[in-house]
Formats: C-alpha cells, sequence, structure tokens
C-alpha cells in the first residue's frame, strides 16, 4: 500500500486523509465534534443495554431498545471500519488495546443472533470512554494520569507486601472465625469465613454473616480496628509517592526565583535582595 | 433612586441605612445578635419541619408545628423584604445565589396552601446556614475554607480522573456480577449490581444484596480490596494539595533567612546574598 | 492546715507522705505497682458491669457478680478518701477532672440502693484509665497525646468548615431521599432519612433503609462517592498538621550543616561554611 | 556434629550441601524453582484444605480431597525432614519461628487420625507463605517490609494512644447505647453495645442492630461523623512516618553537603566539609 498521507494520488487518499484527521485527531473542530459524538453514543448505547436488563422498562419498550441497540452497533461498526480504511497501519489498529476493545464491543450484538442474551456483554463498551480522556483538556488529564500511575508503580513493592499480608490475614482469621462460629452461626465454610473476614477488614460490612458467639465477637472488633487502621497504610504510601512526585515537579519550577532580577547598570549582574541598594558584585549603586 | 447611604435625607433612610449595618453587618454588636438570632431560627424551624414528618410528634403536635411553621415563615419573609428594601442594588440582591435561597426558603410554605406537603422542601432553608459561616470568627473560617476550595481546584483534574475510572469499574463490574449472580440471586439488572458494586467499591456495604456464588464472592473481593486501596488516591491527592497550600503559605513567612549572616564591617547589617562582594545596604567591601 | 509535707511533725503526717508518693506519684516500685494494680482493678470492675448485662452469665452468676461490684466500688471508696486525705490541696483534688470522675465511679453503686439498675453507670469509671497513661513509659505517651492534641486545634477551623458541610448535605440530601423514596420505602421521616444520609456518607452503611427508585439509588451513589472522597478532607487535613508538628521538631534538629556558595580566590572551589574564613580546600583566605 | 559444609567428606555431605543450597538458597535456577514448587504447594494445600469444608465439593469429592490432602501432608513433611537434615544448626532451625509455623503445619493431618476434623487447622500453613517473599524479587520486598515495620514501629506511641481513646470510647458508648436503646431494640447486653459501637466507629456498620429510639439514633451519628474523622489519624500518622523514611532515604542521597565532625588541631573548630583539606576557620591544614 502505498503511503497516501505524504502523497494522495486520488479522491479516495484525499477523503482518507480527511477523515482521519477527523477521527484520530482532535484539535480540528470536526474532530472535537467527533469524539464528543462518540462519548454521548457510547454512553447511550451504555444505557440502553442497561435500561434492557431492568425488566419493567424491558417489558414496555424491549422492541425499541433492540431497536436502538442495533443503531448503535451499526454506528459503531461503521465507526471501525472507517478506523481500519484510513489508518496508517491497519493491522497496528486492529491488534492495538483500543483496537481490540473497539472490537469487542460490536461483536456481542452479532453474537446475540445466535447465543440468546449475549449482547448484554455489549456494556462492556464503557471502556472505549478510555480513549476520550482527550476530549476534555487532554494533556492535563494524561500528565495527572501518568502521574497516578507513576506513583502506583513507585509504591508497587509497597502494594504487593500489603496484599500478601490482606491474603494471609484473610485466611488465618477466616479458618479460626469458622471454627469459632461454626455453620450453625451462618460461616458455613471456610471460604466463606474469608469472604466475611475481607468484608469486615475493608470495612465493607455486608450483615449477611455477623458473629454470635462472644469470642466471634471479640476477634471480630480486633479484625474491625486493625482493618480501620491498616487503611492507613495504602493510603500512606499512595500519599508518599504522589508528594514526591509533585516535589520534583515543583523543584523544578523554582530553582530560581529567590532573588530579584534587577540587573545592575555597571557589571550586568542579576539576582539582587529585593531591598538591596548597591550590587553584591561589583559594589556599584543599584539606581534601579 | 437617591444613593440615600452617603446622603440620609430623611428619617426613613436613616432607618435603612441603620437596618443595613444590623442585617448585612457583623461587627457590631446588634449585627452578631441579629446574626445569632437568624442562625437558631434557621435551626428551629428546620426542626419544626422535620419533626412534622415524624409521625409519632405530628399526631400529637400537628396545629402547634403548623403554627410553628408559619411563625417561621413570616419572620423569614419579613426578614426578606426587609433584605430587600434596606440593599443598596436591590436586584442584584434578589438575583444573588444568597437572594435566591432566601426567597426558595419561604417559598414552599406558600405554595403549601395550593400543593399540599411542598412545605417539607421548607427544609432546604438549611443552606441559609451558609451564610452565617461569618457568625463565628469570620475571618478564619471564611480563609480555611478558601483554602481547602483552593485545594480541591488544584486537584480537580486528577479527582475528574479518579471518577472516570470509578464509572469505568462500576460498569464493567456490575455488569460481570449481572452476569456470574443473575436475578436468582437479587441481581435483578446491571443498574442494580452497578449500585452494588458502587457500594462494595466504596466500602458502604448495605448487605441488601449479597453475592452467593463462588466466582461472585471472589470478584466481590477483589473489589472491597480494590475499594479500599484506592480510597487512598483521593486522600492523597487532597492531602498533597493541602500540603501545598500550607507549604506556600509557610515559605512566605520564610523568604528571609535565605541568605547569610555575614556582617558588613560597615554598617553591621547581616543577611547578605551568600556570594556577595558587597555589602547591600552600604555598598562597602565584604572582606566577612 | 500546716504543711505537713516540708515538716511532718506526727507518724500521722509521715504516714500521709509515703502514701501520697505511692498515690500520687509513679516513679517508685511502690508507686508503679500501685497503678499497675489501679488499672487491674477497673479493668475487671468494667468487666463485672458487662458481664452482668449479659443475661446467660448473670443468671448463672448473679449473686457472685454483685459481690464482686461491692468489693471493687468498696476498693475505689478507700481509694478516693484516701486521695483527699493525703492530698495537699484536697478541696482542688476534689473539684479537679479526675476527682469528679473517681467521684462518678463509686456514687452509681451506691445509687443502686435506691434506684434499681444505676449501677451499671458504673462502666463509665472506664474513664479512670486516662489517667493511667503514665503507667506505660508516661512521657513518650504524654507528648504524644500532645502533639496529636496540637495538631487537632491547629486545625480546628477546618474541622468545622468540614462538619458544617456535613450537616448541610445531611438535611439538604436527606430531605431529597424522603421526597424520592418516601414512607413506603422505608424512609418514614426526615430525621430517618437524615440519619440513612449520614449511615451513607460516612460508608458505615447498616442496610436497614436501602433505596428502592431508580433516582433513590442513583443520588445514593452520588452520596457515597461523596462521602467516600471527602474522607480524604479531614485526613489530609490531620495529616497535614501532624507533618507540619513532625517537621518543626525535625527543623529544631538541623539549622547548622548547611554550606554557602562562595567561591575561593585561589582555587575556586565553592560550598562553605557561612562563618568559613578561609578556603576549605587550599586554605586561601576567603576574601570572596 | 563435624562441619560437613566446609569439609564434605562423604557423598552424603555433598548431597547434603546441594540440597542445602536448593532448599535454603533463592540464587540458583534450582533454588528459585524449589521455591515456587513449594509456593503452589502451598497453596493448593491450603484451597483443598478450604473446598473440603464447603458441604457441595466436599460431598462429591471427599475422598479425592482427602487423599490430596496426605499428599500434601506427606510432602511438607519430608520438606521439614531434609530441612533438619541438611541444616548447620538442627537445633537452630527447628526452634526458629519459621520451624515451629513448618511443624505446626503438618501436626494438625497427623492429629485428625485422633481428633476428628482437627486437620481443617492446616489452613494456617499459610504462614508458610511469610517465608517465601523472597521468591519474586527478594531484596526489594524485604526492604519495603522493613521500610513499613520501621514506620510502624516508630509510630508504636502514636498508636497505642490511637487505640485506647477507641476502647474509651467503645465502653463509654456502648454503655451509653445499652441504656438508651435496650434489650427491646436488640441493645441486649453492654458486650453487644461496644459491638455496635465498634462496628459503627469503624465504618463497618453490619446493621444487625440498628438504633431506633431517636436519642440513639443520634448518638449513633455523632459516632459515624467522629469515626469517619478519626480515621484521619492513623492514617495521618502512618503516613507522616512513611514520609520521614523517605525523606531519610533521599537524605542518603544527598549526604555531600554535610559537614562532617572532625576536629581542626590549630582552632579546635569541627564542621568541615568531608573533601575539606584546610580549616575553614584558620586555614590550617587538616590532617586528620
Amino acid at each position: 500500500m502505498p503511503n497516501y498521507f505524504d502523497n494522495p494520488k486520488s479522491k479516495l487518499d484525499l477523503f482518507r486523509q480527511k477523515m482521519y484527521i477527523i477521527i484520530y485527531g482532535v484539535n480540528t473542530p470536526a474532530g472535537k465534534a467527533f469524539d464528543v459524538g462518540l462519548l454521548i453514543a457510547i454512553l447511550l448505547s451504555v444505557f440502553t443495554i442497561m435500561a434492557e436488563t431492568v425488566e419493567g422498562i424491558d417489558h414496555t419498550y424491549h422492541r425499541e431498545l433492540i431497536v436502538l441497540e442495533w443503531i448503535f452497533t451499526i454506528i459503531f461498526t461503521l465507526e471501525y471500519a472507517l478506523r481500519i480504511f484510513v489508518s496508517k497501519k491497519p493491522l497496528k489498529y486492529i491488534f492495538s488495546f483500543y483496537g481490540i476493545i473497539d472490537l469487542l464491543s460490536i461483536l456481542p450484538m452479532f453474537l446475540s443472533v445466535f447465543i440468546k442474551g449475549s449482547h448484554i456483554l455489549s456494556s462492556f463498551r464503557i471502556l472505549r470512554l478510555l480513549r476520550l480522556f482527550r476530549v476534555f483538556r487532554l494533556i492535563e488529564f494524561v500528565e495527572e494520569s501518568a502521574k497516578l500511575k507513576v506513583a502506583l508503580m513507585a509504591s508497587r513493592a509497597k502494594i504487593m507486601v500489603f496484599l500478601y499480608t490482606v491474603l494471609i490475614i484473610a485466611v488465618l482469621i477466616g479458618t479460626l472465625m469458622y471454627y469459632i462460629e461454626g455453620p450453625e452461626n451462618g460461616f458455613t465454610s471456610i471460604p466463606k469465613s474469608v469472604f466475611y473476614t475481607i468484608v469486615t477488614l475493608t470495612t465493607v460490612g455486608y450483615g449477611d454473616m455477623v458473629p454470635t458467639t462472644a469470642l466471634g465477637q471479640f476477634l471480630s472488633m480486633l479484625l474491625m480496628v486493625t482493618g480501620y487502621g491498616i487503611i492507613a497504610v495504602p493510603t500512606g504510601i499512595v500519599g508518599v509517592e504522589i508528594a514526591k512526585e509533585v516535589r520534583k515537579s515543583i523543584g523544578k519550577e523554582k530553582e530560581h526565583n529567590k532573588l530579584n532580577g534587577i540587573v545592575c547598570a555597571h557589571c550586568n549582574k542579576e539576582g539582587h535582595r529585593d531591598d538591596a541598594k548597591y550590587c553584591y558584585s561589583c559594589g556599584h549603586y543599584l539606581n534601579s
């Protein structure tokens, strides 16, 4: 395939070039409009799928919802085809992260012709929103995401230690609770007791399983206070990493700025105290 | 309308001037008393409305509560009229944020004559409390609010990224939970599953919907630990922003102290640049 | 009353002096033993009172528990009398914070002779533990407490703004939820709805009231995410205050150790002490 | 016992030497494979035990699960014997922390021959995972753990003060709630009320006990907001400690710019740059 971008040879090439800017670009009004339209279409299509699972709504509007879903699917299919068509390297797009998500967000609907109910999986097309970060003030957002990501990566090891600890606590206390409370109090198996332990440790507290023995209640109280306390650990970890990131970028901005910018008429040095009358370097009077 | 403030021409003008200081001011004893009285009236009126919705209380004291509500409404109506009357620019007040709230806090009661039950909306007059921050140590409070606001605004982008992520997680995991648990276990629709996901992720955990399948419980545990962990993100973000604000104000206090302690042999001034050769104050050579 | 401490004139005075050191002091072995004994007595007496409210235990051991309670009460009464007797200024002790708590921790039991059940209030004697901080490594503890207290006091205004905001949110959203859900869904009154709002905002989530309408669920989700997010505010506030306290104490330790940027005229090295007269590197006089 | 490590005299000694490197070492491929294998065996054995407590699974696969458990127990027993056999100081290993855990993780299964059901305690062998931190990027992990540990130890006193406060609040509010709500509303005893208080304060919120009186609900709301607020305390504490640890390690990277403690032989001044050859104060040669 000739590189139609640098040497558009036909009207088709020109069209592809134009579409490329609209679909992949974000800086032109048309490109922005495309992205905003896509954003709305994705949200509406997800709401449509959700609505269909609500019995009351589905009962009354089943026909309309199915039609709407097909419309959205056709729109996204056309968009997918267009993306491939105008892409510089179609294969690279198809097998990219976003390319796969784009495909997965239209497949379930077509599959639903053969497998009933599978179109519900279309709600995974919410993932397409990831790409649309760029619609609202692109750079700031991506930068912030990057900072968060760097902070999380930097504390990867600490987070692993934390999760490891949570796992060990969950199995140990889960087993103990199973022994203490037993199936007669709703702790019917160790996995369920582990579930209870995690529910309690993370302070979620569904209340579907509740200890009834004195010992079980005492252990649970310890668990709650522990959970309440160790929430400090991830908070502290991420907080510190973010703080480090922030400090770095502040550090870069400062560096100067401590002294004023008045230039000595005699020796051309700058960077005097704000209340300086004489040049620190040559002793000349600063008649600024 | 002549500006009655600078040139009060009649007794009425003098009255308006006096009232203005009482109603809008806070520095005179009368102004403070007015604000405290208003604060108490607002709280009592809100409690009255609340009490009326409690069946036990309403059954016994319905008549008294209605009378009380009318009294409060009349007080606030008079106050509203007075505010307009003494205001320098009445229209500006009427269409200001607080002006609209003041109006909205009396309207429901009058509407209740026509539409039964609408007076309950009067409890929105709790918003009037916003203005009364100034009653207790005005400046400190407003400053703190401003700092919090600056901190929140500065981390706006980070918060958006965070909410975006929560939204995507909620829809994805909600759909999965709907598939895994299904209507037979109480996950009757995707919106309800999304509700469950948010309830779990934020560690609220009502317990009205609880996973019963092994896979659903496993996924929920992941969700809880995630929720427990990512609470660190907003905490870290806001914490860092507040820290930056604090550091700035500390920074302003320092600002001095950067300069060294060399004393000029001629004028005995100290606090020169570290690399200063001449005194900034008298131009004398600094042979330290 | 003569000051028996400086001039013990009788055997009784000597006894009082000795007891004073044991009861109020903490540095002698006897003083420590007294404090530890008191700590154990307080905890045991609180457990006794608690046990009495558990029907199963009370049914079997009612007699024994009552006897135990009287024993503890007599011990604490004797201790109270002794404290007054040996105190330098008995009245000051009696009306001090701890003096009142000591009295309140014995009164309920005597009252129970006249008013049945009032002895349960004896469990408030847990407050006596406050005094016993000093038993385990006194100074460190008190210092830490003081730091926490300073940090909390410093962020008093921020905390007030925060609570004010929580109050306003609770009343507003509570009223809305009452309107949206209504008594038919368990939101029987505004106070109950406010209770629900606080339960949700603080991520407690009992689950006794749960929204069933779509709008109610949507509003609740917003509330949860808000609650999940604004937990960052107190965390950030207190964290920053504690950090400031820590930084201050670190700051005091540093203070020296900074190097200036003066360059030696002979060897061109820079980074001398601020008070350096000679180059650290070549020994040349630094006439900068 | 001759030290067979330095002077292996027989084939057996050579075998022990080899096995030692595999079992206790981590740097050889064989050592790593052993650790990974052990990790998988531990997890699988724990899952087996858990599965056995799930009635549905146990009913169908009871025989297979018991066989699997015996296989894992025999493997771990052999491993335990091997560890003793190849250890340089077998007794030191046997009574070490990990030695005891290794023994405890095989004992319950053998005990189950005599005491039915005791093999469930085998799930405590999850603790063996602690040793396997080293499998994945050893040094980083251990370092992070150490940092967390140092941070937690440093804030030991603050944490104690915090727990002490939680204990006192729990008993006080628990007693009050028992009085306010009473057995007729599910608050059947003070211990149960204390349990409720901890459940609420830590924002777990099972919902098995819920206040029904106005006063109880009001007190609970205060408790929730308090709990929601004081979560900031551990978060702040640990966060600050972690921040200090991080700052220290950053500090070590700097390290230049700090002055050493060498004393000038001529003028007795100390605090020279580490690379100083001459005294900054008198210009004398520093022949430290």
